[in-house]
Formats: structure tokens, sequence, C-alpha cells
């Protein structure tokens, strides 16, 4: 388990992604596939059977799982982050339900961590050949359309802030809320669900600019504690590196 | 199946839920739960095997199973509905991750299905006894917050159409769209998890009244389809009737 | 919904997959990813809305959805099967945890449906290349070992057949039956998990020949029902094509 | 995380259950809970922010959580067991589909863990009242249906044995072996899913002895991780008490 402020990434103007917790490793991956593939593992003594003591063999047979889509030793890898995004991210994250969630509660709690204001070189034209996609070119207005878009949620807040000073209902005040405005929350997956899931469609050159950099975030992060794995994982995959 | 209007239950101010198909009927439950449990039934014929003549003793069948948490057969029986809703009340509802979801895509097109403005009688005040919740009493300046509501979501719908008229890129544009906004989806769940899940923890008396209403919409929607299980249900349980 | 006895294929020497219910068609996919992807698309009447009246239109869009992995469609299409199969095979199969389940327990009932003796074509030889799989080369004893396993089960069933005589609980006394035991099951699950997982994975070359003839038979049922989906998907995969 | 071979209990003749890993404690649930309900907490240092310094007030919160169903903090305190029992006690088990298992193959390797042979005390008569249980009063051929199951066991694991080594392809001679041959697996699965789930339902007085004894040890091993929060849902629950 880890908690040291070390493992915590900034993201975007006022986000951040944070290791909380952990469970397993490369070599759990490898202890755990080798119960089913293994004839001589034998074990109950509590140390980690069956681990050769060959590392590279260790990195084949993970390499191997993840090309035969072996898929339930990387289940057993898991991991706690706190995520601080702005709502229209958390949207997207929340479709992936092979997380746990704890989110502040907006109808328990003011929400003041801020709004997301998007940097001047990211504000880009809409695509037309990608209906959903914006380009890389940056939009001739694009100082502007940033003034206009900090000036809104500015405003918005400031509503926000009075309806609640009045004795409005958190829970209905949050209907004025933007969906740049900031939330945090505490996620749990395992590594096959990241690694399947998460990671390839949320790091993929097609995904929005702005959730491909929390699940960079999350990719770092993993390659901290399972090396092995990831390095395999990005070697068998390319998708995201178009990104 | 079933995809007449007549399914269709309006919803807050500009919402609705429809019942656009469906699987199964409380006999699909009575056929589920047989095969674990009734010695005597023999199938293969595609009849409606192992199911009595005799009603009362199906709904007793079904009453047994949901008091001995005999789950499974009622996940045989699974409902699409189509969903119109403001953005934070599908926040809520994304939590539950035992549902399908297709919802309206803010990078793809430009949402413009209207926003949420709460009726005076539902403005009500801060609860202090319960943190997270507002209480039932009308709040002295509700009409001044139903227009401060509603004037600030017109002032973020007026920007965000106007960021897409400049061109910038919907997905970027959609950061200033409020909770308000409303969004439309497609949501699929079966029977065990609407009835274990969403409609305890959303009809509760503690839930927020813009998704209770939901719940209710999509109870009531049951009840024409599996009438036997709702009405068993609703004996056993009755956190909901507080609402 | 069909439950017609002409959607019941037989498998093995004794067993059967049968279509008990379904719910949606290939429409049903277009429907919920239009919601979605299509601007134009308005509902509310209950009529098949945005789906085009050309149905290459929509065959298009259904390889599109299946190429990039836009899953959730695929998930507002269910089927519900009724199975009978060896318990090994279904040790295998309830390993598929997105299905729901509903078996004969032999607990509750005496297990009474026979066993499976393999076809001598099929009683091959261990795979030496690889340690998880039989060749296809027909055993030199075939006979023998078919004559082998079919009487060691007739000793093992006389033996629980005459536990429970002897009032043993039916819970104890099923302690003796083989895997070769015929069980049955009300299995339901949605067409984005069969495609994604079961089918590739139980159609398989490498999959066990007594698993591959069950997925096989649900492919053929799927057909029927989702012809234009399961086209498409055959076109985009090939792993099975060599079992 | 913890591999201590102290983490190990015996079960049933030949059985164990060991804690291999786990990620989180009490104090996890409270971090996570707070991100939700506590207002005043501010995290991203990497201490255990919000933890209050009464652990009186942490019980209280844990205890709230469990009553009012606020079950996503319980998902991030995660486990992974090593189990080895019985064929017929992990299919009732794999029907739990919120774990993830990796089981040894009988396809890859041959399976030679023994199997279970009731001791006398617990070989009794089947129940009348409850078709599916059997009565905690000894059968008077106790000794003798005792002998019965050892030797057709025996007489089975003979018949597997001489098919491998004749040549037969492991994954057919499984199909000889019984429900009571003892397999071995990896499990893991989180503390919602434990508490919410496999505990009551396996531990109730109505689960079969077999599998009750394994829901004990690992309801025994989690309350050596997370006491505070079995202690909190022992006093909440009582069914599995009167097994």
């Amino acid at each position: 388990m880890t908690t040291s402020s070390a493992a915590t990434i900034n993201v975007l103007d006022k986000g951040f992604v944070r290791l909380v917790e952990h469970m397993g490793s490369d070599l759990s991956i490898v202890r755990n596939a080798r119960v089913s593939y293994d004839a001589d593992w034998r074990s109950g003594d509590g140390l980690p059977e069956g681990v050769s003591t060959d590392p590279g063999k260790d990195a084949k047979l993970i390499e191997y799982l993840l090309k035969n889509k072996h898929t339930s030793p990387f289940e057993a890898v898991v991991f706690t982050f706190e995520v601080k995004a702005p709502i229209f991210v958390f949207r997207q994250w929340h479709r992936h339900r092979t997380w746990s969630y704890n989110e502040v509660s907006a109808r328990y709690t003011e929400l003041d961590e801020g709004f997301y204001v998007p940097s001047v070189e990211h504000i880009t034209t809409q695509s037309t050949s990608n209906k959903q996609m914006r380009t890389t070119d940056q939009h001739p207005f694009a100082e502007h359309i940033q003034q206009v878009i900090e000036s809104e949620c500015q405003t918005a807040h400031g509503v926000y802030q009075n309806l609640i000073l009045k004795g409005c209902p958190r829970e209905l005040a949050r209907a004025v809320l933007p969906g740049a405005a900031y939330s945090r929350m505490m996620a749990t997956c395992n590594l096959h669900n990241l690694l399947h899931n998460f990671i390839p469609l949320r790091m993929h050159s097609h995904a929005q600019y702005e959730i491909r950099v929390y699940a960079q975030a999350i990719y770092a992060l993993l390659h901290t504690i399972v090396p092995v794995t990831v390095e395999a994982y990005s070697r068998l995959n390319d998708d995201y590196k178009r990104s």
C-alpha cells in the first residue's frame, strides 16, 4: 500500500490523480496464473511459491497472458485513486461500470473546487472529418473563447454561491453549476479492467483531450507498480500511442 | 416487446420515461425458478412448462423468491427505457452500474433539449436535520430562486449556442452547460437490479425529489408488465412508501 | 419473444440448447446507437424512429459499431436459453460472470438426466504441443476408453441412486456424481457479452470440443434473431472459424 | 499485504482457506466515505486525511454506512484468498459473479488433490421440512454411507489415473472425477460483495454445511483485517448466527 504524496500527478489546470492504495504486483499476476497453468506448483506456506527466480520467465508468462486474453490473473491487482476532474470528465469516467466510486456529494456539501478553463493552445476547431472530435489546429479566436468560457463559469459559480447564501437547498442550487466545475472522487478498479477497458478507450487518439490526460496519468502510476505488465501491454497495444 | 406510445410517462417539466422494449413476464420468473426448485418439471418442447395453471400458486412462489432472496429468476426479465432527464439526475442514475446506457453524445451533436426549472412548490429549504436533504417547507423566496435558476440557465445556454456558432468544438462548449440541461438516453436493466437496487434507493424518501419521480415512473411501468411481482414486492417493502 | 420448439438444437449425445426468450433485434441495436450518434433523431412516439429505411445503411452502422467497439447498443439485445450439458461443461460456462443462471438444484431434487459418453471419433490423444488440449487424432484404444468412461459413470450413478434410496441427503449423495453427469439450466445473457466474451472464447479452436459445440449452437440461434449483426461479426472475426 | 502462513485456516478434511493479499482497512472505508460525506475534508498530501483521531467516531461512521447501505466505501477493501475445496463446493462458490477466480485447470494438469469424505457426525438425514436441506440428526447408517462414498471416490479416482496413464486426454478423463474431488483456486473479492452477498448467503443456516465452513473461515480472516467493520456487521446481522 502506498499513500506517499510522491504518487500524485497534476492534470489540467486544477486537477490531479493520486494513487491512494493498491494491492498486488507483477509477482501477484504470475502467482495467480500459475495456479491455473502450472502443474508443478504447490502452496500453502505463504511464500511466493511457484514464482520462478527467473524474472525473464515471469515477463514471458505475463506477455503470454496478455496476448492470449487470460484476463483473471490481472483482476488480482487493484488500485484506489483519488481524482479531481471537471464534471464533464466524470460524466465520461462514470460510464465505466467496473470501477467503484466515492464522489463528493453536492447534496451534502457545497462544491467549491473551482472550474476548468482550457488553455489557449487546446482551444482548437471542430473536426468535420470525425463528427465527435476537435482538430489540433488552434482556433483563430481561441483567446476570446477562453474568456467567454471563464466568465460564464465565474457567473454561474457566483449564482450558485448566492443561491446557497439565500438558503436554496444545495441539491437544487447545483443545477446551475457548469460541466467545467471540478469535483473529486476516490475510485477503485482492478488492473484487468484498467488495461482492457479504461486505458485503451480513454488513451485512444479519439478520446477527448481532457479525459486522455487523466488516462495518461493513471497509466504512468500503473507503471510504477506493475512495470513488467505495463511494458508488455505497451508492446502489444498501439492505439493510445497515436494520441 | 412493446413500443406503444401508451408506455410513455411525462416527468418533471420537460422529461419523460418511455418503455421501449422488454423481455419476460411474471410467468418467466416462475419458469426460471422452477428449473432450480421443481423436481417434477421437465421441458424441451417450448411450452410454458411447469407453470401451474393456478395463478395463486405462482404468486406465492414469486413472493417466496423475493422474501428468500432467490434473485436469479428476476434477472431473466429485462427492460429498455428511453429517458429524458436533467444532467444532474443522470449523474446519480449512472452510478448504478448494472444498467446499460446509450446517451446522446454532446461531443457528436449539439445538446438542445432545454433545461429543468423546478416548480415553485418544490423549491423548499435546506434540511438541517439531514445534511443531504431539503425539507418539504416551501422556501420564502421560492419564486425569486426559480427566476434566478431559470435566467442563469438561459444565459448559460445562450453562451453555449454562441460558442458553437463561433466554431468552438462541441466537446468544449458543453463545459458551460448547467446540470439542469436535459439529456436523453436509452437504458436497459433487468428486474432484479431494478427491484434490488434502483427502485429502493431512488424511490426512498431520502432520494432527491428530481430522481424519485423518475423511479416512480419506472415502477409504474414495471407494474404494467410484471404486476404479480410488483405487488408482492410492494407488500414486502415499505421504504419508498414513506416517500 | 419466441418459445417455439423449432428453436431447440441438440448437442452432444443427450444435451441441447433451446432459445426460450429474447428481447430486441438488429433494429434495436440501430435504434440504441442512433441515440448517441445521430443528431437528427427525435423520438417519443414509439415508432422505430431514426431507423433508416435503407437496410444497407443499418448494416453499415452495425459493422461500424462492432469495429469501433461501441458496445452498449448490443447490451440492449438479450437472450434466455435453456441448456442441458455435462457438469464439467457447466463448470467452464459458469466462469462467465455476465450471464444469469438458474440451474437444477441437486440439493432440492435428485439429478437423473443421464451422463455424457464421448463418441469414439472424439476420443483422441493428449496434445503435447499445447498442454491444455487434445489432438484430432483418434486414440488407438478409443473404444476401450469409451467403455471405461461409460461403465465408471454407470457405477457412480448407481451408487448415487443407492445412497438416496438409503436416505442419504441429496446434497451429500451428489458428491459421488461424475463431471459427465448432465445438468440443466436457464441462462440469460446480452448480445454484447455473448459476442465479446462467450462466443470468441468458447468457439475458439483452443476451446474444449464439448463446450465448443454448445457455443456453436448458441451462435446459430443468435443468427436467427440478429442476422445482420452475426454476419458483420463473422466477417470481422476469424478465430472461431479455425475451429 | 499479508502472505504470512499464519493466515491459513484448515477446512473440512483436506481443504483450507488462506489469505494471500489484501488492500485497505477500516481506515480506508472511513477515508473513502469521508470524500462523499465530509465537507471539511481536504486532501492531496497523502496522509490519512479526514480520519478522525477518535476511533469511536470512525466506528459510528462505519456502522452508519452499513445500516444505510452506503456500499461503495466497502468496495475499496479487497482480498485475495487461496482456497482448496471439493468441486461441488466450487460449483456453488462460482455462482457468485463478483469474485475473480483462478482455478487449477484439469485440462492443463492432472487433478490429484484427493477427495472429500464427510465425517460420520455430518452424515445426517434428508430434511423433509426443507426440501433442499439435511437435518442435524446423524443418519442411522452414517458409517456405512461414509464407506460407500469413500470407496466410490477411490474407484473413480483410480479410473481417472488409469485413463491418463493410457494417454486419455486430461480434459476427457476428468469427466469421471466425482464432485467430492478437491480442486484449488485463487479468488479475489471486495469487502462489500463479501458482506452483502457471499457471507450472508453461505453462512446462513440454510447453506450446505460444506460451504458454510468455508464462509466461516473467510469471515474469521476478514475479522483480522477489518475488525471494526466485521463487528458492526455482526451486530446488524443475525441470520448466519443461527447456523
